[in-house]
């Protein structure tokens, strides 16, 4: 894929005033412009697209809808017209800036879409035109358009639609490595997963049960148990997130467990080693504590990785225990792997067909209403897959109160779980005028001073602030 | 089991007169003994038995054949007339007392027995007197007789011999959960394993090579590799003990290998994680460095614990990489997985009648002579199994001389390998004349003096002269 260049537009990040955060088709796919072009005839201007930009490293302030160039495709590379775009945790990880060299700031974010072929590179054999495919590319996935390397795209089976892929994909590939490469799960075997309500944590449960005789304790917010023992029966023994969780598991096995799935990190880690039987495996395959701890960023990750204990290969030796970790990014896009994963997909997928994957979506947004979506990721509120799609018109947004109304500072539209842990006895006195969010009000009017991410602009200085309040 | 006392011909293990360290039967089991239990017929005296002994912990000289009351049966146990032990290197670590909370001296070593079942215990159902069976207690394996729990007792398949079931449990066993448990092997994987030539190693390469498209890296000393060229070709690159083995891997193998098996522990450790491929798997299945490094025991160990890293379960993660040790005594006596061994042993037993599993015998010995099948299996120079045999007739022993004669101390019958490195070029001064190792002179008297354990009683004070020079 060559480079995007940003467009003048999109040129200035920290300045809002050309960039698009409304509901309305953008005027630069308005018949206008097919008139523009034609008086630019020698110079055409590239073809424009909608996409989900990082425009530095931070809260949600940071991720805005910009028009950019389409993608051309290079060599080796598949054109994909998106029609939906997997949330994972990592995108989370990425806003924050807490990952190993991570891109130059703009850039577009996102690992995982579906949608249509629209056009093969140089070179590419196994796809064509019209074919309907999922793709885990490095970065750039939430867009109209995207260019991926023929490698980390795969055709989808007959019938699978395009929210299901990306609701299977990423998913189901980690739970598949996890219990059947890595912790060898077999009949009678117990399993504890964290984040249980999430998108991994459910994929994970539901493979975990096409097992003979499997034992599944999740651990999650107390908020989603009920709504989690509605929806399946897939988890035997709902924990609670926070609570001393592992006297619950020795109530009901007191060995403790055959594996422990952790994508939380920091003292997890030890408290998963500490609940396996012999033989036992502990499987990291996240960190989001890094960027859902106390604190943020830096402090969460310093935190984490303190808080983890490194273990001598003869104390594995002495207790017959088991440690891996799983990072399907850096499988396929720095250890090469990539026909490795191919294999997991097939597997997948074929599961999907005989129904023994049934994917969860948890809820569908708008490009623009991607802030909101990563908010409910944060705050760990979904049950399943949260998905965007850029086809789907933005929420209704709440009036624009004037600026500096009342002496004070814009107050957050939603709060983030630790905010209001804190302030709760103040909740009354902050709800802001603003918070729009079950006010039904459309915002349909561009405006240059509208938070760009659908009324969540402002969390961020809140969070700076509470990082330094916490230094 | 109930306790076994020492008879009083084996209460002063420090002095050897009473001892038995002959190829006679002992005067014990002689028609003599039955004319003197009629004279006795109030008190008869226990029923006596051959046993492996160590007296104390160290280096051979420890380790005794001594006369000790039969065992009776207790409750839940079997008593089994043995008719082949297994020698495996948890045996020479115990002999040297470095492991966690070693029995009390003297005690009777072994942890591998075959046999008859001459008596079964009260509540034991699934054996009766007559059955054919292999044993891996806990301690206690080297005699004639052994109670053993019926936990850790496992039926013979049809047509397999007490020879070829010591050959085969202990280490097919290790090598099958190592391979089939732990490292999920699975077609067109590699894998590096250490002691290639050693019980394990062999299980482990003949294991492999049922799985299709195996490349097997094989580690061991290059006096062995003609040999092994010649018995068989699981092994695919034989690599040098010693050696930049890891270079003559990454010439075949640019990325590693997905699995490394490792029995040696120290520096080898951080050698094997580093050749590992992304989703490869590190095992730590033993730790015999710890007995054959440069000095022996405390510094060896300490040496071996000091040079292996510790690993975050961060690193792994980042890194697709998976730590884990298997302690197969550990597992069974100190963590109450004998349910799950008996799975492993009766896959075992299915393979071998496939005829998959085809054991490889190096030797096999008299009780009499296991110091020198211990030093054997110490210099690495067994390809396969070292079986004790206590039908056996020991080795004709040297002549003994005069002690003190030309004012030297007795030299030892055989020089352990890392004397042989300091001391070759005096080599020609130093061969003892007493050493009968090939003189083929027969020993057949009661010999008070004699070394009990076949010409390599005074190796000892060498070792641990050398123990402190290097300290």
């Amino acid at each position: 894929m060559t480079e995007s260049t940003e467009t003048p537009a999109a040129a200035a990040p920290e300045k809002t005033p050309t960039e698009n955060g409304t509901t309305e088709t953008p005027p630069e796919e308005t018949p206008e412009k097919a008139t523009e072009e034609k008086e630019k005839v020698e110079t055409p201007p590239p073809k424009e697209m909608r996409a989900v930009v990082l425009t530095g490293f931070g809260g949600l302030k940071t991720v805005k809808i910009l028009k950019k160039p389409e993608p051309s495709v290079g060599e080796g590379e598949v054109l994909i017209r998106v029609k939906a775009c997997g949330l994972n945790f990592q995108d989370l990880i990425v806003r924050q800036g807490a990952i190993d060299s991570p891109p130059k700031t703009p850039f577009i974010l996102g690992f995982e879409c579906a949608g249509e072929v629209e056009q093969v590179g140089e070179g590419v054999t196994n796809f064509k035109v019209g074919d309907q495919v999922v793709a885990i590319p490095e970065y750039k996935a939430w867009a109209e358009l995207v260019a991926v390397p023929a490698q980390y795209v795969y055709a989808l089976p007959e019938g699978m639609t395009a929210l299901d892929a990306v609701a299977v994909t990423t998913n189901y590939v980690v739970a598949y490595l996890l219990l059947f490469e890595m912790a060898n799960l077999t009949p009678g075997k117990s399993l504890l997963v964290h984040s249980a309500g999430g998108g991994v944590g459910q994929a994970v449960a539901q493979l975990a049960k096409t097992v003979e005789n499997v034992t599944v304790f999740g651990v999650c917010s107390k908020s989603k148990h009920e709504a989690l023992k509605a929806n399946n029966n897939n988890i035997d023994h709902l924990l609670e997130r926070g609570s001393d969780y592992t006297n619950e598991v020795r109530k009901v096995s007191p060995d403790g467990v055959d594996i422990v799935l952790d994508c939380l990190c920091g003292e997890e880690c030890n408290r998963g080693y500490s609940l396996l039987k012999p033989m036992g495996r502990y499987i990291l395959y996240g960190a989001s504590n890094i960027v859902t701890g106390e604190t943020k960023s830096f402090f969460s990750a310093a935190r984490a990785w303190w808080q983890v204990d490194k273990v001598s290969p003869i104390k594995l030796f002495d207790e017959n225990k088991s440690l891996a970790g799983l990072n399907l990014r850096h499988l396929l896009f720095q250890h090469g792997r990539a026909d490795y994963v191919r294999r997991a997909v097939d597997r997948v997928f074929a599961l999907w067909g005989e129904g023994k994957v049934k994917p969860l979506v948890d809820s569908t947004w708008a490009l623009e209403d991607v802030a909101e979506a990563m908010q409910k990721m944060h705050d760990r509120k979904n049950i399943g897959k949260l998905v965007l799609d850029p086809s789907l018109e933005p929420k209704p947004k709440p009036a624009t109160p004037a600026k500096g109304k009342s002496g004070k500072e814009k107050k957050p539209a939603k709060e983030s779980s630790e905010e209001k842990k804190d302030k709760e006895a103040k909740e009354e006195e902050k709800k802001p005028a603003e918070n729009g969010e079950k006010n039904g009000e459309k915002n349909g009017e561009k405006n240059g001073e509208e938070p760009l991410t659908n009324g969540n602009s402002d969390e961020e200085s809140k969070e700076e602030k509470k990082e330094k309040e916490s230094s």
